[in-house]
């Protein structure tokens, strides 16, 4: 392949960095560099409480066992997304409602969400899908409405916002009552796997500090406010080594530099391609007004999946690795025969016609050049 | 501190496999670090199929869920644990049925497994307490008998054995049908946080792939199994980043050398400290005629919490840290209401007047002699 999907890039640190963990003497979770990310986090993205975790996924588990997710409870999340956002909350005995997504992108529509909500709903799972945010404004409002949790599944969205009605600015991940982050190695800021919970219901700030100690009261312990620790409630081992945190805190670093490079790439696209969205041939990436970009990802929308196969086909004769994303959830082997039977047209039609470029720091204007003349002459031979 | 309780050991090469992992491209889970890790314990341990995972507890959240355990189903294991032994098994509903130590050790006492077998007990966790085999043979018998599963912890024991009256030499966490261990920072083999799971009963190895990939058949996808992968049953994230991985094949390569230095401290240790035993001023390790010593840990017995607690004091007043280790589990805030009752000894004087003393790779002999003799002034002065 001349032109992977992904590559992953180090900026120059993370080594130094790992080195300098291990000489401290303390690699296990909640060090010094652990405590590092979480600070930068909170600093930068106004999130009340950071807690490192081994994944997104890890984090999502957190959420539910912060929010005491029952036996029953019902879940409305999209089903165009990862399955790490359903199985956190299937894990803790709840029942899933996947919705449909967005005419114009893949987020959740949130004007078919009201009509799911029954008496047993607790919890509303938004994506930020492509790190583009979801309307808020009207999910918060129906939160307040319903008395529901909102989690933020912001896997993808880090250094990305959600611009209010007033011209008020909130990063994704500091709205909802909680939020889940990835720094997987497709992530703009990532550690191969890794994630982070943003805790923004400060009700259960002391809660996921014992969750994600195992269960034990032992951050109250270092900060001396109990005499010795000992096993409090339920968790796990949520905190992950030092050695990724490292990793880590030097990507975050050059979060500004990643983020130029990376706009420089996705607007390279859009200029190269937006003639063929103007002709019909392909849908692009459709940003709302209250929405910002944080250049994650680059897809097409093509008019079929057979279009979408061969464009990916070709790509592939050509040294280009394109790719397809996810595959409606309440389709799938282990959802299908537990979901209610509701049509997700836009969510297959995501999953059938979606195709994700390449998109990573150390992709040359050439390349990104290349890319774009082969899908034009798919299109237009 | 003059002589921390622990510091990691860096054996060289770790963060070269970290550079080599990222250019390669991919440092998410199941990358190559990860899979010569697995193979190094499938090669030299006898291990049928093993996982790396995030840590020991999220193994043993897999056993958890491989076993499939339901609402009120029993657990039965020590008292004296790590909090992680029994919170899996709790986050998927089952009664923990805490049992006692061993007279001669903090082991499980096997004599004591069979009265609390009910009807309802699916499982008994035996915790390889400092690397020292339970009895396994006697343990292994009981499952037969009732039809149960067995799970190692096995968080403290690479590299450790269980010897069978034949003779015949097998390696802890081959023996159960599953087990689980540990690369938290302190243990022999380490990555800061990271575990793995060992799976014995191959009639959970495809399960065990497909939970690890957070409920998808990625795996059997990437083996050319099937022809697209989709979500197929409940999962987490379990897979360490590929940072973690490399970090700790470089470890692993290293084990010989790491275990010699480790057991030469130990003997330093016994040779130096067994004249207090002969006097009955403190119990050193016991390791039973069929267990093997991995050198994980040094501890002593005190004969009252307050010598214990005298001797830390006084080892800590001259810069050398020691530190106690569990409390009884059944005695917890989280479980004293859920336990039965029962009066587990000693398991509770285990908790109240076991020490644990500085072992690690770069303690010096000088180093070692110094704690020696700290302890001798402290129990004849």
């Amino acid at each position: 392949m001349t032109i992977p999907f992904n590559k992953p890039f180090l900026t120059g640190k993370e080594t130094d960095y790992i080195k300098e963990a291990v000489e401290s003497g303390k690699i296990s979770g909640n060090g010094l560099y652990t405590k590092r990310c979480q600070l930068f986090f909170e600093q930068h993205y106004g999130f009340a409480k950071c807690l490192l975790a081994t994944s997104c996924t890890d984090a999502l588990e957190m959420a539910a066992l912060l929010l005491d997710v029952q036996n029953g409870d019902e879940v409305i999340m999209p089903s165009y997304t990862f399955v790490s956002t359903a199985n956190p909350f299937i894990l803790r005995g709840a029942k899933i409602i996947f919705t449909d997504s967005h005419l114009d992108h893949p987020g959740i529509d949130e004007g078919r969400i009201e009509e799911l909500i029954t008496e047993k709903t607790r919890i509303i799972v938004v994506v930020h899908y492509a790190g583009v945010a979801c309307n808020m404004g009207k999910i918060m409002e129906l939160a307040r409405k319903y008395n529901l949790f909102i989690v933020e599944d912001a896997a993808q969205a880090i250094d990305s916002f959600y611009v209010e009605n007033d011209g008020m600015k909130r990063a994704l991940g500091s709205i909802g009552h909680l939020a889940a982050f990835s720094f997987h190695e497709t992530k703009n800021i990532m550690s191969g796997e890794g994630g982070m919970l943003v805790i923004n219901d400060l009700q259960f700030a002391k809660r996921a500090e014992i969750i994600w100690e195992k269960g034990t009261n032992r951050s109250a312990f270092w900060r001396g406010e109990v005499d010795k620790y000992g096993w409090v409630d339920m968790g796990s081992s949520f905190l992950p080594s030092e050695i990724v945190a490292a990793f880590l805190y030097a990507q975050l670093e050059n979060i500004e530099l990643i983020q130029t490079k990376r706009a420089k790439i996705w607007n390279q696209y859009w200029d190269g391609l937006s003639h063929l969205q103007a002709k019909g041939d392909v849908r692009l990436p459709f940003i709302p007004d209250f929405a910002t970009n944080n250049a994650h990802m680059f897809y097409l929308v093509c008019n079929t999946g057979e279009d979408r196969e061969g464009l990916i086909n070709e790509l592939k004769r050509n040294g280009v690795m394109a790719v397809f994303h996810y595959l409606s959830l309440h389709g799938s082997d282990f959802y299908k025969n537990k979901h209610d039977g509701r049509v997700l047209l836009r969510s297959d039609e995501y999953s059938d016609r979606l195709v994700r470029l390449p998109l990573f720091f150390e992709l040359t204007f050439e390349q990104v050049n290349f890319v774009i003349k082969l899908i034009d002459n798919y299109f237009t031979r």
